[in-house]
């Protein structure tokens, strides 16, 4: 089996490339083969026995992708895309990367099937940002996509040609819409929700952190290797009883600030805790106003997506994947 | 006030036109110019005292809305686009005129702002083809949208677009999902809609008319005055009370074939109702099985946009507007 990864650099990207590399196998099929894209050199992976090739290339040029897709790889996973801030604030790039962009990975798998049968599974990555306010208390996959950015309106215009190819027979799509990812690695960002990972993320390596909002804020998280996980499902699962409704909200974890807090007090004790700062902003607490709480997933737990147990878990793989077993504010 | 009409040649872009032309005027406002825009050259509507463009241009080529935008009209109508039948079987050619001749109608309208600033208001004519079966019985604004046609993906994406453009500022946007236009002048056609105003308005001209179903199919009606309607109340109604939600379905009439029939009978009797021919087609059947029945619509009603009264006063619209006020069938 060949496996293409598009966006295969960013974080989820990389991840899900280390992931397939080390297991050497999606679902039953062994990866004899495995395609790293991105805009920058993604790093290699430990581990692959099979054929490796990392590419550089600008999704937005519909020739660069074509050349991948030649390969006919069996799964496609379509990561690329600039995120919600950088989109919001490049009109035209947004819509070249996010828009144009899948739609030329679209095509270039069209064409293929002319010149021969070829309908690869076609996983994207999409996200809650389809969704805007108000909300109902549990948003479920038949509630509408009214997105407040433009991100979001590239998604879910992503999510419809998806569907169309799909119905049409080109490929075999499936749009998951991942929760925020929580813990996310790395440096603390200017991201608007870039707290919910670090009030968790730098305690635990003794830094302080910043807390901008109350503790009673609701929002929907999943781990890292829940959303690798995500991935893997939606590329090996059967999509017929998903019938002509591609697109699904994955199962997160609902949880408020207080109850993050919690879960690190239980996982890493009080100087960790201690460590958070409160500092109401304004700005960022209108921002995040405005995004889901809670969202109705049955439809997908129904089709075996796994969400995260707990946030206690969510610490804890934290813990095992990138502080090596021990967090720091505990040696 | 300066209006341009997308899509003038079409039945309703006519209707529009011929609308427009005669009162010369969009609510309170004076029309001085009106520009009508299509692929072909539309007809000259009769009565208009103001200044008149007709202009042939297909709307998939970005310079050439762009030579109609930059006369910098008031309101925008853009009702081009191809039909369902001819989307679906040119998926080329469907996305080109659809989506991309959306999208350059869109973006020749932000790029005249960047020069300049030019907020016009822009009327888009969507389609109740972006929802696809299973539905509810009736079916609300916060539905989502799963299209089942290529047609109605278009449709769908060119919502999300203008919401976008609209949220940005780029121009002040409304798409109002038509119902199925009921009666349709002119000649039987192939559509697999046809027979709903083929068994009025051919038994109404004397002539035989094919009902492919059963007389208890339920479908979405509006009349082409109706049509007219809608689209002149977009066009000056405050667009504020929608928020970013700015796409909504229009007020139809949920009938069925009985229903429809009946009505047919009290306007012009037995005559005419015995010119309806019984021969069920499993294509049709199935097809028509997979539309929309009834809509809860008080959003649009509540913002002021006016349904017909009834299928009689369909009927009778009909035969004033086509007929010159008497059926042949009764002279």
């Amino acid at each position: 089996m060949h496996v293409a990864i598009f966006g295969a650099a960013g974080m989820i990207g990389r991840k899900l490339g280390q992931h397939l590399a080390r297991t050497g196998a999606l679902g039953a099929s062994g990866i004899a083969a495995l395609t790293l894209a991105d805009v920058v050199d993604a790093e290699k992976p430990a581990g692959f026995s099979g054929k490796l090739a990392v590419t550089s290339l600008d999704i937005a040029d519909p020739g660069a992708a074509e050349r991948v897709v030649a390969t006919r790889p069996d799964v496609i996973f379509h990561l690329a895309a600039i995120v919600s801030g950088e989109a919001e604030a490049d009109f035209e790039k947004g819509y070249r990367i996010n828009l144009d962009g899948t739609r030329h990975l679209l095509e270039a798998v069209r064409r293929q099937g002319l010149a021969a049968p070829y309908r690869p599974r076609f996983v994207f990555a999409s996200s809650i940002a389809v969704f805007g306010a108000p909300f109902p208390a549990k948003i479920g996959d038949e509630f509408f996509t009214t997105p407040l950015t433009s991100y979001g309106t590239q998604k879910a215009m992503s999510e419809l040609l998806l569907g169309d190819y799909s119905r049409r027979g080109f490929l075999d799509g499936i749009a998951i819409r991942l929760p925020t990812i929580c813990i996310r690695p790395g440096k603390p960002n200017k991201a608007a929700s870039g707290f919910f990972s670090n009030i968790l993320r730098e305690p635990l390596a003794g830094a302080d952190a910043v807390l901008p909002v109350s503790d009673e804020v609701r929002h929907w998280h999943a781990s890292p290797r829940a959303a690798v996980g995500f991935l893997a499902h939606a590329a090996t699962m059967d999509l017929a009883p998903l019938g002509a409704r591609r697109a699904l909200s994955m199962p997160g974890l609902s949880a408020t600030v207080a109850e993050q807090i919690a879960a690190l007090k239980r996982v890493a004790g009080d100087k960790a805790v201690r460590l958070i700062r409160r500092e109401p902003d304004a700005t960022i607490i209108r921002i995040v106003d405005g995004w889901p709480r809670d969202f109705d997933t049955r439809r997908a737990l129904a089709l075996g997506f796994k969400a995260d147990a707990s946030f206690d878990e969510i610490i804890r793989l934290h813990i095992e994947d990138e502080l090596g077993g021990k967090p720091p504010v505990l040696r």
